[in-house]
């Protein structure tokens, strides 16, 4: 016997009910523009749901609010809404760096004020931010005596979607970190997915439903519920019981929905962006954005090592190399993997021995800091944990010191152990496991980027946290992994051509990733071949935003196709524009950029498996105004199954404003484009 | 960078990674009749991996074992096979009570001893148990120095299906207890499901993947995996920390998979009472099968209170209606809900006030007592503990020996909260929320038995913990809820005509439900329809096998229906033999059960909302005797959609073994049939 007893005879008695409760406040809000619509309301039983609407069109059916606690009664029936307040705000700032220096944050906000109807009378906030483009909602609980810690057991959270579609999604909670190629299903068949993911309604309405502002949280995964294409928050577990836990008053994260008519659509949207804390470092002109080459895959390739001996990748004569190449061809950064102590033997998921201010004999670090400095180019730094994350917290200091010692203005930081294995040693010395996405980590990951804001280093996290948009709070976490990387291709299981085209709707949603593209050789171990063309490879520069963006193949191989290469040295990596032209899901893209410091445009196309031409107009283009294109196409036979996949045709071409391009791009290609603005007479 | 990498340089090295290691042992087995084959292996990283093939097809591909620590590594690569040994059983037992009386356990045993190759070599077992119709395996942990204590975090063993199929499941860690109706969904499309779950491939076999002998451990739900029709396990929270806490050598129950060539074989497998260990209670002739009414249904309706007051349903005049119409029909036992102090007031989810040796006011436990003793009756006992599990512990003897003291062989139990929300009192006296599926509410159901035992006092639990076959170790552990019974046709949302189907493939395969059938006004609140025919309710006490089987509806009611009401009388609770005659999932099952202490059998058929014949061949009968059917078959223009829902015929005809009977059910109809054998000559 159960609890639709309660229901059932709240049911029978709908006057009674109302009769014993005042009206409720109207807690619904609409966009600037009115076409989405937010309502909150309360069921018979007391449970708080909220439905969202776009141009009267339902897209989240109503859709449960509430917590489970580890020590105390849940928060989810007996709830009224005791009070309703609104805000409007237009503002515009700007982004040091980025795909858009000028963001617009624009949005009506509803804030309700639910309390229980019982003894307790706990108080819970929801409160939405409705852009046109999408919402975003977050609890906040005022401090409390009903209240005074928060051990959250889970989030009851539910996303009915209203409508079935199609959905792109990558699986969460498994063994490792986020590197999964997506899968394309069904709504209704959609396993526990980790967020964003990506929806097609049958409608043809785009969602991209994920969280902004990921901080002292645990991060949120997508769990099916029992409604046909409904699902609801399943928090990333802790170690120590509960899966958050929060003292006083807190806000969570925002859950947010980005609504658009089409792919390109979501991608436009600022609405994560405008959901995080403004810049929190103050002057942050020492953040600066270039591209960078690396003693990296000669090591995922097998032939040098990180650890020390005959293989040793980071040694002073091969690090002089990579320096005088990227001197040569004015690219900034040099990293260098395998510099340090602690590599050798299994340090995979145990980094206990990593030293990030020790490195090994044959990595004179000083001399060879002074050579790249006479050359005008700095070191990356690489901090790889191996897991052992409080060992890592122990050396912030001398790390980012010696960092910061050596020029290294980026650091790249890496979490190599498999998902919930992450050390994590108590006061006491014990050593407790936690996740990758877990509460302590998304605080740990901030303590990365203080620590090395102190010593104006930048950060490149891989086996990260998901992003949520702290750059903008945190203007030097400048880019992470999180997703399948070019690495792959040097393995077994390549990433299939349609993988990029997924992740520009998916990961790239979530901001810029470190995907090293750039692999001209198309080659992976043992000579296997990466299915790509030559020409995706410099579109990738384009598409897959990143303000660290590698080059990611040997100097010996770029000194093979020079012309290729013309184009990676020619693109820049910082914008004042950025428009998404066309674009299916899964299928094909292209992207218009605008260099942030010229008036010059930057195209990159990809498609699939399928060779395609899809017409791309250029009416971004100041009217009036000439440019000269330089065009890298697929060749006329080239193909990702053949050896014609370095098949590529460069072209010289004249454009103006409304021009339509229609470049036919190969089975596994994609084009790239420098457009040069004629100076205004 | 990651985990594939190590998997990708162990790919360049197959020879030397083999000439390193000796081969490994033969780690297969296959069932008695050989058509059924399990094989262990251990993959290029170490990872032990188990797969299933039935008759050389494969029925569950290679699948992970593994376990997650909340503060030590992981137990899941580096793994290898350091032993292997073997065994066969074939012993037969008896069921004190059941759908059989007499249990073949068959089959033959394979224990893996793995041990990791890495410096802690902690050993972890792996034993399968292979019947001719389906697989057990447990992990055993022997005790070692260095893994003293499990905090287990996450099981990691998979459940990778190797064919596409249709699924009926129910979803897992929802805000009720296990009362959802049956989603059927492509097993692409599962979402996170409790066991069991019933799986029909696309080649026709089926597969029900449950779990056995679950005592001190979390349940298991089923969260799909990243692999096509894969699944994994993820155990029920705990409310500190880690999932599972275990200290020395341990077990886990056994996660089992009956595999049959149709539905019937499944109901027909006795696999998971075979992996119980054999009844624990010494002598039980104390545990007596029987039909029971109820003041119950009333309160179900809202006619009643369980609180005190102008309604309340316990007062002796009730109590006294229902002991003589009992007395009158010969069925043995009168449930009484609401008899006791701490209904009063808002009691769910909270029944700390619930105290279970002190009646209400106006009810006389003791004159009530010697009054239904006189007439050859006893009470049933009710225990809501509104989910104040650690109160309800703190009155377990005061509580059984006032069962005890007044007649009472059988008690109902419920725990009314929401999921994750049973309150728990630690030592220190502070509150903790669990799961109703957790390790510590299925430790609670063991010592309720326990403490109900001393007292020759059986169980009914609702709002229960999945039912893994513990009845045979605990042989007063008679029946228990964990699905949605009668009471939902009261409300709103009643259950439809396919819900009984469904529960017969799926929630009956765990054991007796306490379903509460025999509602023949076919009424619920408001005098709202029942979508079922009145045949039906008659042929549910057949198909739903419980040994305390309630007649739910009202004397009054039954007073309506005297011919119908004379098959509920007749029907017996207890069994020698069951088959299952027919039957698709959720389409419709003839069920045959012979009576455990005559030579007389019984039939009951059920279809879905679509009328059916489905012939039967009666060829169980004994050869050359004569039976007296007594056919309770839905009307000609019967169904449960128009007021002909109580349309029924009763039909008396002669049968022999091999007959063949083609009786028509009514869409959301059925029949029931009793059989008496005539006197041997």
């Amino acid at each position: 016997m159960m609890k639709l007893l309660a229901l059932g005879i709240a049911a029978l008695l709908p006057t009674a009910a109302v009769a014993q409760t005042p009206p409720a406040p109207d807690a619904t809000v609409t966009s600037p523009d009115g076409s989405i619509a937010v309502a909150v309301t309360t069921d018979g039983d007391g449970r708080a749901l909220y439905a969202v609407t776009r141009r009267g069109k339902p897209i989240v059916s109503p859709s449960r609010l509430g917590f489970l606690f580890t020590d105390a009664r849940k928060i989810e029936r007996n709830l009224k809404i005791a009070a309703v307040t609104r805000a409007t705000r237009d503002e515009t700032w700007e982004q040091p760096w980025g795909e858009w220096r000028s963001i617009r944050n624009h949005h009506n906000e509803l804030r309700v004020r639910l309390q229980e109807t019982t003894a307790l009378a706990r108080v819970m906030e929801v409160v939405f931010r409705v852009q046109d483009d999408g919402v975003g909602f977050r609890y906040e609980f005022p401090a409390q005596p009903s209240l005074p810690k928060a051990n959250i057991a889970e989030e009851l959270t539910e996303f009915n979607f209203a409508q079935a579609g199609t959905a792109w999604w990558k699986p969460a909670f498994l063994w490792n970190r986020e590197e999964y190629l997506y899968n394309r299903t069904p709504l209704a068949a959609v396993g526990t997915a980790a967020t964003p993911m990506t929806v097609k309604f049958d409608d043809g309405t785009h969602v991209a439903l994920h969280e902004a502002a990921l901080v002292d949280y645990a991060s949120m995964a997508l769990l099916r519920n029992e409604q046909a294409n409904g699902f609801k928050a399943q928090l990333t577990p802790g170690s120590n019981g509960p899966k958050v836990t929060k003292t006083g008053a807190f806000t969570t994260p925002w859950r947010t929905l980005i609504v658009a008519d089409d792919a390109p659509g979501l991608y436009h949207s600022h609405l994560m962006l405008n959901l995080n804390e403004p810049n929190k470092l103050g002057d942050v002109s020492w953040v600066k954005p270039g591209k960078f080459v690396g003693v990296w895959w000669n090591m995922i390739k097998g032939t040098w090592s990180w650890a020390r001996g005959p293989k040793h990748g980071a040694t002073n004569a091969h690090v002089r190399q990579y320096i005088d190449f990227a001197a040569r061809n004015r690219i900034p950064g040099v990293l260098v993997e395998g510099w340090n102590v602690g590599w050798d033997g299994d340090w995979f998921g145990n980094g206990n021995n990593m030293n990030f201010s020790q490195p090994t004999e044959d990595f004179d670090a000083d001399a060879l800091t002074a050579y790249a400095k006479r050359k005008g180019v700095s070191l990356i730094g690489h901090h790889e944990t191996g897991g052992a994350v409080s060992h890592y917290e122990d050396q912030f200091d001398a790390a980012f010191r010696f960092a910061a010692d050596h020029g290294e203005r980026v650091v790249k930081t890496g979490y190599v152990a498999d998902a919930g294995q992450l050390e994590r040693r108590l006061p006491d010395g014990t050593i407790v496991r936690e996740w990758h996405e877990g509460q302590w980590m998304a605080n740990h990951h901030i303590r990365v980027l203080e620590a090395a804001a102190k010593y104006k280093v930048s950060i490149d996290a891989h086996e990260p946290i998901k992003d949520t948009g702290l750059r903008r709070t945190y203007p030097n976490w400048m880019a992470r992994e999180g997703s399948r990387g070019m690495e792959y291709n040097a393995w077994g299981g390549k990433n299939p051509p349609e993988h990029e085209v997924n992740l520009v709707f998916t990961r790239m949603l979530e901001g810029p990733m470190d995907f090293t593209p750039g692999l001209l050789s198309l080659k992976g171990q043992d000579d296997s071949d990466i299915l790509s063309t030559i020409a995706k490879q410099l579109a990738l520069y384009v598409v897959l935003y990143s303000p660290v963006q590698m080059a990611a193949d040997t100097p010996e191989s770029y000194a093979k196709y020079p012309k290729a290469f013309r184009f990676i040295r020619d693109v820049p990596v910082d914008w004042q524009d950025t428009r998404v032209l066309t674009g299916e899901v899964g299928d094909h893209v292209a992207v218009a950029r605008k260099d942030r410091t010229s008036d010059d445009w930057f195209l990159g196309a990809l498609t699939d498996e399928q060779a395609r031409t899809v017409p791309v107009k250029l009416d971004f283009l100041d009217a009036g105004r000439t440019y000269t294109a330089t065009i890298y196409r697929d060749g006329d036979n080239a193909d990702y199954r053949t050896s014609a996949r370095h098949a590529m045709a460069i072209e010289r071409r004249t454009i103006r404003k409304g021009d339509i391009l229609t470049i036919a791009m190969a089975p596994g290609g994609g084009y790239a484009i420098r457009l040069e603005a004629a100076r205004r007479r």
